[in-house]
């Protein structure tokens, strides 16, 4: 019996993402004996559905595949499709003749709440169908939202981006005498995780970001005025680090405070961050010089600046997954469980793809200090070790080796 | 005759100005046996008038030295100030005071061209006094619009930055099915060399960014709105890098095609870089996915993304001042000319300041080809050798450390 295995990408991409892809082909060139081979969706399930996928151990040299470790974003492309709530021949059955025409006895999928509904989903179906298939998510995310896990693969990395980053644009905000204010604002919508990693930037007490905030409590604008005001008569720069998703008491986003006027002389509706918004209130409000920076997608794809611990364990979270379909486990997602003791050391295991697909795992309030503007000491012994190490890429030309399907 | 050595940074920081200050404290170490001190002015020549300066050799350790080499921004702090046009008792003659009270012999500003103007002023005066000290410049600037020297430090790292940035952008950009639009906004408000090197993110023909808009040609709006379609219909993902500085025929900036509307609903004014315009534009125009990020700061600060060649450039232009100064050279600047032949070598030099002051180096229109929408092969062999080599930097706790003057 030859069985090959299946393995995509789904949601938004991170550092590490294709690390893990490499930790599914790694793990299963050495476990098994089997002589399948490794199928890439391209596109996610909805690129599948369409007939798109792509033989990657046909395609990629060992060269390749060092260099697809070292890669940020998806190689094999991703999507944001979620399957039908109830049985649909046309998605179900297609998918599942599909899987039959390519021989696949195991299907990874590597991905976030989302993608472990897909997950959930397909291993569901398959025991309802009798099919000889096993599905096992790899958990990614920069948000770090799952739950069981004690992190995801992809945080530490933009977690490394942000502390860095942050303490960069520190440095930069701290070189004129004159009183200024910098508002840095975070990704991570409804789970501070991100924004939270701005705190590791201070490289001693009262250093820069003196204010964080969290979109796990409420955001009020005055209290904010008055926490810069004692900020500024501290000292003359001070960073301020926002996540993009900080909401008043009644739930109301700060970035959409503006909306409605947000139009330019053609009428065009503009959107705009809550950074950007502080910053015109802050210019308004104080007689400082005020600038806003968006940190942006380079908080997920920047693979020069990824935690060499994370890509490690990206990669072993691919190998586990490998060893978990091999086991004819299905339905479970990697965890990571982080043991208690001296030193930082991390267990493989799995769960029930049900306790974490379409759930939240947000930031502890517990670690939110209690005027709400900082992040409580508790969470450096949590966030310190995962942005541990650096990557020491492949380069050419100064810049960068990364691989593409094309 | 006990003669001291002070020295001050001016203008914007960059990832490589604290180098060229190691630079300086090196060369004066081991090219001096006159024991005499480096003092730095704290935020340049403004801060210095205020009586803010620090004894340089009594402050850093050797330790410290190796961490100023590799710490972005302005350690000494920086300053926006333009010295006086005429003779004023009240600065020139306070400055001079306190150039004899420190027994200063040679005093070495680095800055851009506003800073040279202020070495070219400084040394004009001191022979008008007939007083005995040297002024020399030391070239900064991520803009490289320094005339005569062939580039200018901290432009290599900002390039480097630019081109593995967008890179990571690029393959960002890549990750899904549907047709989207990536407009990507880059410092640089007159000339274009940040820019430009966006093109350097390329990994082969037809990479992206398909399109780059510099300030030095004209931007027409219609004419972008082809080029667009033009690339959306060669690829579904069309990263654009355009200047900040980007202006239409009759010179209105495109950044301000927007300000009149831009109020919040608080009537407050807000403030919009290009890429965010041309973002609501394309998404108006074309019914496709747009985002705009704005690489803000870091493309300046960035440390850890620093050109291994710039960094060592940037230590010898600060070498350079001081042997110059030695020299009893005043009224220069440090320059850099590019050695003609097989592979890539510089030689110092230097420059009446006056040819500098005040004067901007443009980006060369032959380098834009001629519709105006990218960058000519010509400029490949300019900026390929100035991104060259990392840096090894040393870290605590998973972030590079960065010394401050505090």
């Amino acid at each position: 019996m030859k069985k090959n295995i299946l393995v995509g990408q789904s949601g938004g991409p991170t550092a590490v993402i294709n690390s893990s892809l490499y930790g599914v082909i790694d793990g299963w060139m050495t476990h098994s004996h089997m002589m399948g081979t490794v199928y890439g969706m391209v596109n996610g399930v909805e690129g599948f559905l369409s007939g798109n996928y792509v033989d990657l151990l046909d395609t990629l040299s060992s060269e390749d595949l060092q260099l697809l470790k070292q890669t940020p974003a998806a190689y094999l492309g991703s999507c944001r499709f979620k399957l039908p709530e109830h049985l649909d021949a046309s998605v179900y059955g297609l998918l599942f003749e599909k899987f039959k025409a390519l021989d696949i006895g195991i299907c990874l999928y590597i991905g976030g709440n989302d993608s472990m509904d897909t997950v959930d989903k397909l291993s569901r179906c398959a025991k309802l169908l009798h099919e000889d298939i096993v599905f096992i998510g790899v958990p990614k995310t920069i948000d770090n939202d799952l739950p069981v896990t004690d992190h995801t693969p992809g945080y530490g990395s933009a977690a490394k981006y942000v502390a860095s980053t942050v303490r960069e644009i520190s440095l930069d905000a701290a070189v004129y005498q004159k009183p200024a204010v910098t508002i840095v604002e975070l990704m991570g919508r409804h789970a501070g995780w991100v924004t939270a990693a701005s705190c590791l930037a201070r490289r001693f007490p009262e250093d820069n970001p003196l204010l964080i905030y969290m979109p796990e409590v409420p955001f009020e604008m005055e209290r904010f005025f008055k926490d810069l005001e004692e900020a500024l008569a501290k000292q003359p720069n001070v960073v301020v680090c926002v996540s993009e998703g900080i909401q008043d008491r009644s739930g109301r986003l700060i970035c959409e405070y503006s909306n409605e006027a947000q139009v330019d002389n053609f009428g065009h509706k503009m959107l705009t961050g809550c950074g950007k918004l502080l910053e015109s209130y802050v210019r308004n409000r104080f007689q400082v010089k005020v600038r806003s920076v968006e940190l942006n997608v380079n908080q997920r794809c920047s693979g020069l600046l990824a935690s060499g611990r994370d890509v490690e364990e990206a990669v072993e979270a691919g190998r586990t997954a490998v060893k978990l379909g091999l086991l004819g486990e299905t339905g479970k997602m990697v965890t990571f469980k982080r043991r208690i003791g001296a030193g930082y050391k991390v267990e493989y295991g799995a769960t029930d793809v049900g306790n974490v697909c379409n759930k939240e795992k947000k930031f502890p309030v517990e670690w939110i200090t209690e005027n709400h503007r900082d992040i409580r000491p508790e969470f450096l012994s949590y966030g310190l070790p995962l942005i541990q190490g650096e990557v020491k890429h492949v380069t050419e030309h100064g810049l960068p080796r990364y691989i593409s399907r094309e």
